[in-house]
């Protein structure tokens, strides 16, 4: 899954108008000037690669359109791949946590909900990096990396469904979360069939419906009512 | 889902090598001149692909690996996108069915065994041609019109599977299938997570297990046991 707080956001991690922390607030210096370096770096990152596309992706341009030195940007990402992880690395060192709702398929819901928001999100920053993580061995590995992370956080929600009695004990959360959120990603970015808000909430509820009937559970898997866990 | 007859195989088209066609049988000239040029043509794309990737595919290149002329390749195919949706066109053109195993969930397993066998084979043509789907709009198209034309195919399964009992009657066939096809292509394409042999198999029973249940019914589906319709 990829979260976003709004459609305008990257994965996890917001997305300010590029001169912002910079020229906006140069007083605060928040994270000092470590920290705004790399942010005007990734903004122009994300601001390239969602205007021009990945191959007009280049550390010269971005170092153009950031002010940052060349000599800097070498430096700390050395290459294209360096900076496309560095905007996963950021998104995944975010604070995000699922929502809770009370229930597996609300949780589902929402999480859908997200997917779908950043799946159609404007400017389309995640089918960029989706797209860049073809290119670029690094980029694609640090969305694995982003994924793993989003996956594990979201397993409090199966965890949760668990202890409320909803599913078996046994559930395997990273089966039952994929299952609820492939057929969205799926659909709209392999298959290209857009997807409206009632197959969002249908593939949550698809995936709660084969849990409470035993899918993703382990072999051998008991009934948490009468299994003590 | 992306059948295909063997692992060294594109989607569901036979994957000769290069030179097969015309020079090894010359007298039998299957299918006339024009096949003949279109399958050294389209053998020429595949495999550039595969070994160079979509950065060096150009016209001139298939009209120099296939031994085509340049005029011809450019009337007929155009551009790099008219050659590889023409790949995914030749795919779609063929006579694959479905696997009839006798239950649902043998069917579904037979069919995600063929997009592991896709999905991991050598050379990694479909790999290579879901990567060039991302960079042509024209390869992203076919691809999106040979699924649609794969999964409109299995659609059989789901109702061999409602005639037997053993789903509801309204059971939605594509939500059926793209529930137990897109946690492969899911973990394999974009999370970049190998999947073994028995995943393979239990994406397909977690969703023989949903539907069973009566995931991926329509409102107001109706037991097939106690309504006629």
């Amino acid at each position: 899954m990829i979260p976003t707080r709004s459609t305008s956001e990257i994965p996890g991690a917001p997305l300010p108008s590029p001169s912002h922390p910079i020229d906006a607030a140069p007083a605060r210096r928040p994270g000092g000037r470590s920290a705004q370096v790399r942010r005007r770096v990734l903004d122009a990152v994300r601001d390239q690669l969602v205007e021009q596309g990945y191959d007009a992706l280049s550390v010269d341009v971005v170092a153009d359109r950031s002010g940052v030195h060349r000599t800097t940007v070498y430096r700390r990402w050395r290459d294209v791949g360096g900076l496309l992880a560095d905007v996963l690395a950021e998104a995944t060192g975010d604070d995000w946590s699922p929502p809770d709702t009370g229930s597996l398929e609300g949780d589902l819901v929402a999480v859908n909900r997200e997917v779908h928001a950043a799946l159609t999100g404007d400017p389309p920053i995640t089918t960029a990096l989706i797209a860049a993580s073809f290119r670029s061995e690094q980029a694609g590995e640090a969305l694995r990396l982003f994924w793993a992370d989003r996956y594990a956080r979201c397993s409090v929600i199966v965890r949760r469904a668990v202890e409320r009695g909803e599913v078996p004990a046994r559930t395997d959360a990273r089966r039952l979360l994929v299952a609820a959120t492939a057929p969205l990603y799926h659909e709209m970015v392999l298959l290209r069939t857009p997807a409206g808000p009632d197959l969002v909430e249908r593939w949550a509820g698809d995936a709660a419906t084969a849990a409470r009937a035993g899918a993703f559970a382990a072999a051998g898997a008991a009934d948490p009512m009468t299994d003590p866990g």
